[in-house]
């Protein structure tokens, strides 16, 4: 196992990484300081199926007495109704301010099950569980919480950091291969921002991490993971530099909500943006040639979308944009890579993003 | 006017006090740096029919956008329900991250209106404008949010700061009588427990205080909400001395529960509560009987209820002193005064409150 700390002050906490990290999650929630005893595993019925009887036996071997729920899986699950039904039941269960709640699942469970220690009895002890590449390299960390609101995605939520953080990486080998790969954009997306090597060694490896070879998803997601914690150290609450880990979310968030969350997978739609946010680095930022089509050959070599699909011009997409978080003024901030392993924000306008992706 | 400082590192916020604030409340605001633009003003029917207007005006002259919303008046606004109703209103409106929501209201308005502040965008800047004695002195200050369970009062929610409090004194004339009353227990409160020569000048000055002279408003906000700061500045998330604040609140929340919010205002069931507490201060911490006599007087003076009602051992008491979110094992957490100006905790067995107040 492989451990380390994320420094946030009083908000510091734990991340463990590596396989059977599931069977020891009682032990290591207790050596985080959380008091045995009452608790709660939230997942989704999927991940109940293949995991939830471990969990529960690990956190019962450690004296937690877990109440377990299991919410329907995807996206519309995180909704202001998933939220009340944990409200519901963790308070009929007795819960106390003391007592943990356990998120053991993906993305969606991650931020929906956060946001519910983020608001009960003004904040419970929390521990993420990631089952999902996605969530290993990147959602689990950073304490973004939050659930679907009807005019957007993530609209309602708090920053809410975990206790502490387990990625056990054998969970992965039951990931249906598209959502295995989805979650190497985010992967990917690290080299690019921040660290040129990883692209090689990305390149490299790339067919024994498809082969999911645990020595190789233990690094991959370990390397992920201090790549993030080290951002939000510096920004915790995205003021300033965490906007780099936009990179390609800007088109991709777009595409998501113009294709109404059916026709992209979260990590197929970063992907795409990554490759939109490259072709507008090759014009706003200076980014070579010879890089950008390194990057996008990664991309494309991990089994993810690179074509701008035909109807990106459609007005959902446009409205999308326009609708962004992010948006400032008549334009947005985009994140761009003026070399590779080194991000900037540049705000461009409206037209400059639709001329840059002829 | 008077203002000062709360001291919480990335937290901190400024505090006015005085006549007229409602008026300069657009100026405040840009002053602590929140930008002009889409805003909010959430408030209740009650309160709208008087001062919206004034706010309103207010807010455009310092080229804020105010999108108003009006809630029922009472308790029963605290809710989900309620909480959803902002978030829709203010997401339809084009609500973004630096957008400011202004909370015109009591307590119920305060901690609803908080906690929709608390988590929209993952937080939007926050401002406090207390138009009600218990809001003024006590709980526009301090970053408490939430709404109420069915299972139990401010069970879902939040610690958010706002980024400033606005008290203008002037707004406490139109008080009903009770109303204003009541929120003389929160301040004999803050005597109680931290300020002996408080309780003095509250004995000298009371009958000009429940004629609402200004200029004894003015000062008697200001000096509660200069203690309630240094508390929270020592301990902001309640983890220790800030639980000291709850003097007379265990008492007081158990009838609140049991008589189903219809018998007491919140400060009257309080002020039982104090007078419970100080029964309880004789037998277990030592406070002397004069003192018992004096407080207990004072808070009688304020036109409050002194009498322990009959019905006080009733089940529904129990269970709601059982239920209380600071039951510690076998035991409840008391706060009790070892004498006067001067407050502790202490942990105390069933037996020995109910056995207490006989």
């Amino acid at each position: 196992m492989r451990s380390f700390r994320v420094e946030l002050g009083p908000r510091s906490h734990p991340v463990h990484i590596g396989p059977g990290a599931l069977d020891q999650l009682g032990e290591l929630a207790v050596l985080s300081g959380l008091p045995p005893g009452r608790a709660a595993l939230v997942t989704d019925v999927n991940v109940a199926r293949l995991y939830l009887a471990r969990a529960q036996a690990a956190l019962t071997r450690a004296g937690f007495e877990p109440v377990e729920l299991e919410l329907p899986a995807g996206e519309s699950t995180k909704s202001l109704a998933a939220l009340e039904r944990i409200y519901d039941r963790l308070l009929e269960a007795g819960f106390e301010r003391h007592s943990a709640l356990f998120a053991l699942g993906g993305g969606v469970i991650g931020d929906l099950a956060g946001f519910a220690a983020a608001t009960l009895l003004r904040g419970v002890p929390l521990v993420q569980v990631p089952t999902t590449v996605v969530a290993q390299v990147d959602s689990a960390l950073g304490g973004k919480t939050g659930v679907n609101h009807r005019l957007g995605k993530n609209l309602l939520g708090a920053f809410y950091q975990p206790r502490a953080v387990v990625a056990d990486v054998d969970l992965l080998q039951t990931l249906p291969e598209r959502e295995f790969r989805e979650g190497l954009a985010e992967v990917i997306k690290y080299g690019a921002i921040m660290d040129a090597p990883m692209l090689g060694d990305l390149e490299h490896d790339l067919e024994a991490i498809l082969a999911r070879k645990p020595a190789c998803l233990e690094a991959m997601v370990e390397r992920s993971l201090r790549h993030k914690a080290s951002v939000i150290e510096r920004d915790e609450r995205e003021q300033d530099s965490r906007a780099l880990l936009n990179f390609g979310h800007t088109v991709g968030h777009a595409l998501e909500t113009a294709g109404g969350y059916r026709h992209y997978l979260h990590g197929e739609a970063v992907a795409i943006g990554m490759v939109a946010a490259t072709a507008l680095s090759r014009l706003h930022a200076g980014l070579g040639a010879e890089d950008a089509r390194r990057l996008v050959s990664l991309i494309a070599a991990a089994g993810l979308p690179v074509a701008i699909p035909p109807d990106w011009r459609s007005e959902a997409f446009v409205r999308a944009l326009e609708l962004d978080k992010k948006r400032v003024g008549g334009g947005v901030e985009f994140v761009l890579l003026d070399r590779l392993g080194h991000a900037l924000k540049r705000r461009l306008e409206f037209g400059q993003i639709l001329g840059g992706l002829g």
